[in-house]
């Protein structure tokens, strides 16, 4: 209950296509990555022989947007899809990606997860040497910085253009020959390379591969960038592959990947954040009935918090899934209740009782206010909120959409006391410690922590949080 | 993973309609009731001063059918609502419920949960008496009891008519001046009273009283005939009333309801099925690593079972929430990916581990055996299926759609034995005793274990499981 | 420009199923039956061997309602099927016909074109006798006059039934075997059979005919009861049949039937429109350069007038037909716009000269009054209106929405004067006459004239031209 | 009933916005040029304090795809829209028209009538240079040409860019602070320039004047770029202005435009159409008892025809306007119904008659054998066809979708020998001459008569007729 992250993305390149269908296995790609991104999703798919892309790209999720008839018109043996939580309301429709477009060549297709700190900055500098945008998202600038050289020499002028765009890119990209993959030199963003039978697959998430039974591989590298084609595979690396440390994007493992996804470097996500949960009882455990999870984001460290203190582990907020983006908003008297028609409290659980809640982030603190509110008119004698992460003090650049700093809670008050606990409610408040994230995560590899000590690994300045748009197109779905 | 429910009914008589929208009302209370039946839902309000009756009626979920503008057109003071599971394909639209029709005093609305045993005769009969049926639901039925006597006493015409009728009925109507709920002498399926404000609620399920925040006053009594008007309530009782055995269904409390809902003498769902997850513990313990749930129904028994054996609780298995409907059926090259689409595994966990799965029961098999293939697959060593009730041997005559006797598994093969252990691919199997079932849910209330033992409260002889329709109507929906 | 009809009808007793499908044939009569309705349509299926109905009804055109995979769902060898313009509003949907009810031996289903006089007291007395209404249209007062005896002996069930009701009514209607048309003692609408191969149609209109390449038989008669199965026809009498003078519709004449259709003993309708036009020259000729119609109604009397005159004929206003429902309404500052939608001036044609306008009736004189001001503007320096029937003065409750009396501005101003001509703007006015209409049409068929001249041949009294209706049914296109 | 047009654009700058909505004047200016182009059709605005462009394309017709709150969205003081026959299926979506685009300096927005010669030549060489283009219309080769120097000096800008590209175009465009319309400088296409208020406005046909009481003020000249901002018109010069001959489309006088319409110098449609039937008659009449039109094309030719003869006018032939796209073809069985569904034949008019009918083109020749067919099955005795223009030889290249040469009539078969005629079935067949259509239309401008003869004013040498695309976008409306 927290950030929400921006994209998902999905690429084959399908050497088995009598026997499976590339549009459907984009399609079952997409749909296992759907947590990622709800608000649109698109899959562009590409005929080699004929040098012809195939696209569909909509408002709204996967499982509504394509039907068998769509699919079988995406034809092709190699395809990529896109899904996405779009930021900017009225001007979604234009920035549905796959990004198409057609070179002197032929197609080129483009998927983008992640995030631009100098794309203003080249989008500017692109349109005085004469590019003219059509969309208004950072991933039309690298296909700009693409269209010089081209049709000359694919691989180096992909490397050149992505030499020339900093911050936080996870890409999957379709020529007329080849898949591409490539992840910026930080990591931020994961991307993970599988195999299904003869054929090559590209997820965010290792789930994607789970689903269509692939095998994971390995991780895309940071700063790698892999061709594959029919020759197999073949990477190359950008100019800063060495030199900068990773920065793997540690909110992965708190919120936003599927725990049962292995990322950066084939950790489990279940396994960290059951030891999130367990580091968090080590540290800051009180003496309870019970702890339950705020669901789903919450179960594992609710596991592990409950496996470590010993304390019973319950099921306390049933979650309602059938809520979708149509519900009617409840008017004036019946407030508080949104958070109802998400989350019931099993009320004959808490009478009289003291409950430990586990959830693994706050931001604004509004959610975690009214579940607290909920808990205590279902009865419970003390409730202590126990959060899986350290407090959240810095806005992500690097292709996550959060509040502006002067929303985030624990940026208006002090975590170090009890003004927050106070603002929400609790009997008590204790968030994981940054030391005690940093033990659970390993050293191993390098994450970024910018959104809880506000080290950017990447500067962030000059970057508009909301940059100017000139082109709103409306949707039949905004309308 | 079992049966599936066909009903779930709502009711208002609005006191407050300045403060509260009487349309929103039953909205939300659909909606609570939603896992009930997903296929299609009606909302039929009145207005008492101009006796006139709103409705609106679609196949589909609750919060895609109706938005605000629908909501603001069904104007009134009293209101019912509908949420069904339906089971007759094609002719769908022409029997969304609730059913609402013109007595010569006005209109008469009525919404249904259950299932009657002697619909057929009573059809043919008022057939040959000159009744002309617009559905082929057995509701329709109940109406055309009615007509005759309608306005010149309603009470009693109303009583009448339910004194004809056999089975399980759990009944909310409407006439001009009244709300009215109604429950069959057994009283298979659930029905409560609520209060909010000065206004009453009627529903299947608390939860719906919960999102409300409408209090929980009492069941609506087996037998028991409620009406309420602008003087409060008045309660009438059905011949039967105190003649026969309660026969709660004990299903309700194994699959059905949402554990955060009290239901029989306001039982808690939750705490029984951790009781019955304990009780299983106690019955069929195994050494293991681990006791994982099936989601979501088994969540609340492999906690118990967990706290029972001080094996540890881990939700190894997530629920893809995403799948809806229209999903695209996977093509015979990804067979087993079915299941996948709404389970898949944390493989990292099952690696050389002895694992308790449990389940809320099993009908077919079918899903079980996907799942312990699919954990086999993840690498678990041993997987030992717990499942917290006895075998099923019998079908459903009371408002449940079950399969066929010759399609259960526990029918087809003998339960004693390892016959169905070995078809479904565990290493043991366990089932709740049925004593260990009569011991949880107590002996203060009667249940209809039909399911279990085949022991039918009220006879089921002559009813066709699948009548004879001769109207099929298409909708959209269907095309 | 005036009066709306109420229905179409059609049916088809199919004996060349293999060679033509009964519901693509039903859809396109339908579809050359648009003109007659154009806010629902209906159409209902029987499979003789199955005796089972398959049924699909929306709001809308035929041409939007169906496709290629409805009309396949749609099987059998007896179909019926229903163009409507519905007065009602938001209840439409639950009134949509054809109306399909299950009898105790079968289905039935029944599509109405006319209106009945004494519907509202027949529904009370059914309904104090215990009938339960689920529409509120007339036509289900029939079916519930049929249900007693209906499966004893199906013939005279439906003579008796229909001996009861008193008004216009064209029927066709479908049992399990049968296909049945029925006609008013008084004729009041259309309704002609036709042959297809070996296969029976009956249609409004023989436009209907046309395009299916059916051929024209005859009328039905006025009070004949036609019933239509495997061993060919048999016409049964209304007891009325030889009792009451013919009263055919002469508005079908004027404005309704399409130009191309035989009616009313096989007389044509743009013939007798030509001759309007004719006699109206001879009764009120006037000197003009032009004569030009109001499209496309105006059309033929425009060619009649201009024969008779030796005044050339000039497609003067240009007609949009792209013009749709959901168009949206001008705003204050473009007035007269929508008149201009449906109708632009040529110009360049008018300016400086005498033009005669012909238009086949007033209502309102609204639109009349646009269009005289719109050529004025266009220059014409001076604007006959001459009328191709006699002034509107009363109501029809014969199954013609028409305005109510004092909307009707020849009830309102004295068409015997200027008054009316003043209040359209217009330098001349004259109408057909009485004496001059009956001329034309001939003396071998009597025909109501009400809406002329009063005289009804079956007295309204008693009927509420907008009854009152208590069940108000949503549907989508409301919303 | 012959070739395709392929747009119609409307562009306003509104300096009344307080009293006219820019859309909504936008949307019925559309609505007006709806019979150019019915397949797709969007709208673009702009705010020219906040240099924002809002827009909405969709297939469909304007009246579908707007509605009152779509054109809320759309807010701003310069609008341009476009409807569009497009040619190309599945990539439909991704080409609707206007175009919009950000530049350095702010949005554009651009619609086109017509078809560039050189515009498959001009792709190559910008792709060569780098650009990237996302659709696959030639209107995109324009921006392309202008985004190098676009925002040092548009006005310099936008005639380099325009002097560039050969063939066929009328143009709608807008910048920051502009409206711009232009015509090639042989001005293929019509546009006009008129006045609402202080506001000016610009169309392909001046009935989208009279629809919202805008007056003509005169055409945009062949050549000219005419720039209208704050400061009110300017017009500027294309280099080829003086040094061709114009050539304007005389198809648009045949069938395209709408009679009500003014052009190519104020040239009423309507007069010209009717002068085509009496040139015709004088050339060739024969005796017959009537003249009949193929509806609505031929209607002005044939009174023209039947002043000049003296032979009576009739609507022999009347057109069903509810066919729509969606409708259902029929099967081998009811071979011929297609040509029925849109026209019906008064079949009592043609017993035993003569008739001469008279059309405005013929094309493949297939809908005029179908009409003939049907007349004579009607009865008619000679069937004796007349067309009001010469026999079509050639295709065209300049924004009309034709046939392949090979699939035109006249070119298959000699239109100087009976050859046709025996083809159609008709009794006689004669077309205007080419030298009485040029003494119709005059000498005062110069006409494109390729079409007939032949002689392309600007050579199409090297234009593919169904260009190579590597772009499918799918739409909704394709699947």
């Amino acid at each position: 209950m927290s950030f929400k992250d921006e994209c998902g993305i999905f690429g084959i390149y399908n050497n088995n296509s009598e026997q499976f269908t590339t549009s459907l296995l984009t399609y079952y790609g997409l749909f296992a990555l759907q947590h990622r991104g709800q608000e649109s999703a698109g899959i562009v798919t590409l005929e080699r022989d004929k040098n012809k892309t195939y696209s569909y790209r909509q408002m709204g999720r996967v499982s509504k947007i394509f039907n068998e008839n769509i699919l079988n018109h995406l034809a092709g043996d190699i395809g990529i899809g896109h899904v996405r939580y779009s930021t900017h309301g009225a001007s979604a429709i234009r920035n549905i990606q796959p990004l198409v477009v057609e070179f002197g060549n032929g197609p080129f297709a483009i998927a983008h997860n992640g995030n631009l700190v100098n794309s203003d900055i080249l989008r500017k500098e692109l349109q005085n040497e004469g590019s003219i945008f059509h969309t208004t998202v950072d991933t039309e600038v690298i296909v700009h910085l693409m269209s010089k050289g081209y049709y000359q020499d694919m691989e180096n002028t992909i490397i050149t253009a992505l030499n020339k765009i900093k911050g936080a890119f996870s890409l999957v990209m379709m020529s007329s020959n080849n898949l591409i993959a490539a992840r910026d030199p930080y990591g931020f963003r994961p991307l993970s390379l599988g195999k299904l039978g003869d054929s090559w697959v590209v997820a965010s998430e290792t789930s994607a591969f789970d689903l269509i039974r692939a095998e994971f591989v390995r991780d895309i590298e940071p700063g790698e960038v892999l061709f594959i084609d029919k020759n197999g595979l073949k990477s190359l690396f950008l100019e800063d592959y060495k030199k900068v440390n990773h920065a793997h994007c540690v909110f992965e493992f708190i919120y936003f990947a599927r725990p049962d996804s292995l990322i950066f470097g084939g950790k489990s996500v279940y396994e960290l954040r059951k030891n999130f949960g367990r580091k968090l009882a080590q540290e800051s455990n009180v003496e309870a009935d019970m702890v339950i999870p705020v669901p789903d984001s919450g179960v594992p460290a609710a596991i592990g918090y409950s496996q470590e203190s010993n304390i019973p582990f319950e099921m306390g907020l049933i979650r309602n899934h059938y809520v979708g983006r149509s519900f009617i908003q409840p008017d004036q008297n019946l407030r508080d209740l949104a958070v109802k028609l998400k989350l019931n409290p099993v009320r004959e659980l808490f009478k009289g009782k003291k409950i430990i809640v586990i959830d693994d982030s706050i931001v604004r603190g509004t959610t975690s206010r009214k579940i607290i509110n909920m808990l205590r008119e279902a009865g419970a004698k003390e409730i202590h909120l126990r959060i899986s992460s350290p407090p959240v003090l810095g806005s992500c650049y690097y292709g996550i959409d959060t509040p502006a700093q002067d929303e985030l809670i624990a940026n208006v008050f002090d975590a170090n006391t009890t003004e927050i606990k106070d603002k929400l409610g609790a009997d008590s408040l204790e968030y994981l410690s940054l030391n005690g994230l940093n033990e659970v995560i390993g050293t191993d590899h390098k994450y970024c922590l910018a959104c809880f000590n506000k080290k950017y690994p990447v500067s962030p300045k000059g970057i508009e949080r909301s940059p100017q748009m000139s082109l709103f197109e409306l949707s039949k779905e905004d309308l």
